[in-house]
């Protein structure tokens, strides 16, 4: 295993890597080699990482989605080991989160207030680095692997570009630190930035995994009056009173009427805001139908897990519904990480009990097992241990 | 025909009607009678009236969107013969214009700056009168004729619930004041209100018939830079571009690459704003392509004519696109109507250029043939000619 010794710099790091070889099969840990950071690029010792729905949609799917073998992972921090030429806006040793969002803080959407999708470096799913196309990860028989949203945290070190890179505070725990590299910030910034959730709002949930849960508790911290969750894990309730879940309806207990039906009869004609934190075409629908006339919003949260459109009726769109897509909550990686970060140390919100489990490195697989089955929120795996 | 004197109170009155009998088939006009208003109703002796897209679109079907016998039309204006009891909001004599779309006041929307669907009355194509749903129409062989949109302006008298009259100043002139009963107020809300047009934004807009038309006068009073229109018929340039309309697009001449790019390309990405005028799924899923990611607007206007659904990729979505309907251009009746007509008297704007036709109540099925050819933007059909 590699060190953060001054030796390593410019040179090939030596290191574990969880390698996904195969569509749907379980991860192996095998060394690889890990190329110096380019220029504009940042080389860093993950400390810890955790999973996301996002990897497993993408792990379950063959070529082009998924694209093999390949690193996944994108939730993490970790500590600059090194960085290339011209990176000047963290040093070695810094403490950072990686970003699957470039923030350049020089395009037109970055310079905007509206738009979080940088336009110098569109998001892309893999497989390369941002800026040149190839890999800096190399396996034992000399084979490219492949990157992941631009980070691949399941791996010891990882080289990012510093247009994904942000730097933060080491007064935050790293294991609650490192959900912001994805879920925490989606899940809030979805309710706060993209929604706006105002006071006394209905809102409904379609899916209380991580994410579902932080909008939660947003528009709980928002002062929203009815927050339903809608899954079909019925754990699912006791877990989301925790995150101001007030109500809860099983789409299996939904049999007599529809569950659009069934929202509008609690919230008097439909939910102010709908959320999809799933990722399936027909509950997006479910989310559209369930919201009010006059002002109702449709949050998409989810990624599509089967490429399918969206179809919706185009009347119930003129009767004043809208529908918007929330990437990443909104959030702007290098402005609004810290700022939550921060709002985390003043201890004016936490995300702690988003994170249920946690596995040594060795262990991956397990976490991934864990929420396959939807048994935990988020499970950290330590890279140390 | 009638007359407004005070002994047509309360009594029935013969009149003049073009009927829609059959669908997709010349109206007939025939003498009918018309009944009293009941309690909150007002008959109106209408003075002009106009032809709008939404007629010719249920004209064209058959039942159940089609209810005939029917008197279509609902862009009016008129003049108070007599109202029903506990009618206080206007009294004979007054100058007022129908609005299909009802605006109680009461209702939780109503109340609210982010609605104009009423709750207490909400929209309804037809048949009958908002309140007990039966008809105030019968023709001469004793039969019902329907009402259509709570409106039926194509006669000299028509009865309209209280909850859709707006009074209006007789400052501004019959055939102008006419308008802002839906097209004008339709294309300018769904600008200002709907969209929010902002200085420099790029827009497309996609059908340029009197609406389309009034959204680029309304974004060309925003400032905006680009004003893209889309129409299959090349006239609608040289029109546009009294409106504001800065660029053309004839989708017959995009063979070799689809609108989109051709938008994508002319804008830098995409526009920030386009409205779909027209009513054709595949055309909102166009106009829904050609907005830029991180901020792109998709507003749709028209009312889809095949009851086709809309069908988009949530992906798009993601990467920060939004779909928001504007019915009536967001427009409150009677708070925006009468605000619309005070800048109008004031000369802040004008849309006197819409009004490409006129013909008397006789002809009204030419103001038909000039529409659906796409040779008029609103024809003017005046009851008294």
């Amino acid at each position: 295993m590699g060190s953060t010794s001054p030796n390593t710099t410019r040179k090939p790091i030596r290191c574990k890597a969880a390698i996904g070889r195969k569509a749907g099969e379980p991860l192996v840990i095998e060394e690889i080699e890990v190329a110096p950071p380019k220029a504009y690029e940042v080389r860093i010792k993950i400390l810890c990482t955790s999973l996301c729905h996002t990897d497993i949609t993408v792990w379950k799917r063959e070529a082009p989605i998924g694209v093999y073998p390949t690193i996944f992972g994108h939730e993490a921090i970790g500590v600059v080991e090194s960085v290339g030429d011209y990176v000047e806006e963290v040093k070695e040793g810094d403490r950072v989160v990686p970003s699957f969002l470039a923030n350049c803080n020089e395009c037109i959407d970055c310079k905007s207030e509206k738009s979080n999708m940088c336009t110098k470096f569109p998001f892309r799913a893999g497989a390369g680095m941002p800026r040149d196309g190839t890999s800096r990860f190399i396996d034992s028989n000399g084979d490219v692997v492949h990157h992941f949203l631009s980070v691949s945290s399941f791996v010891e070190y990882t080289v990012v570009d510093i247009a994904h890179v942000v730097k933060i505070s080491t007064e935050i725990a790293l294991d609650k630190a490192c959900l912001l590299s994805c879920g925490v910030s989606t899940g809030l910034g979805a309710a706060w930035k993209v929604a706006d959730v105002q006071k006394d709002s209905t809102v409904a949930i379609f899916g209380l995994g991580a994410v579902g849960l932080m909008v939660a508790e947003g528009a709980r911290l928002r002062g929203a009056s009815k927050i339903i969750g809608v899954d079909m894990n019925p754990e699912k309730f006791k877990i989301g009173k925790k995150f101001g879940v007030t109500d809860f309806i099983n789409p299996k207990d939904c049999s007599e009427k529809p569950i659009n039906e069934v929202i509008k009869e609690m919230t008097n004609g439909g939910a102010d805001i709908c959320f999809e934190c799933i990722g399936l075409a027909s509950v997006m629908n479910d989310a559209f139908t369930s919201c009010r006339w006059g002002w109702g919003k449709t949050i998409i949260i989810g990624v599509e897990m089967h490429g399918a459109p969206l179809s919706v009726s185009p009347y119930e769109l003129l009767w004043g519904k809208s529908i918007t897509g929330s990437f990443f909550g909104g959030i702007k990686p290098k402005t609004d990480i810290p700022l939550l970060a921060k709002r985390y140390i003043d201890k004016e919100l936490d995300w702690d009990k988003v994170i249920t489990h946690e596995v040594g490195f060795q262990d991956i697989n397990k976490a991934f097992d864990l929420l396959i089955q939807g048994k935990s929120l988020r499970c950290i795996i330590w890279m140390n241990k």
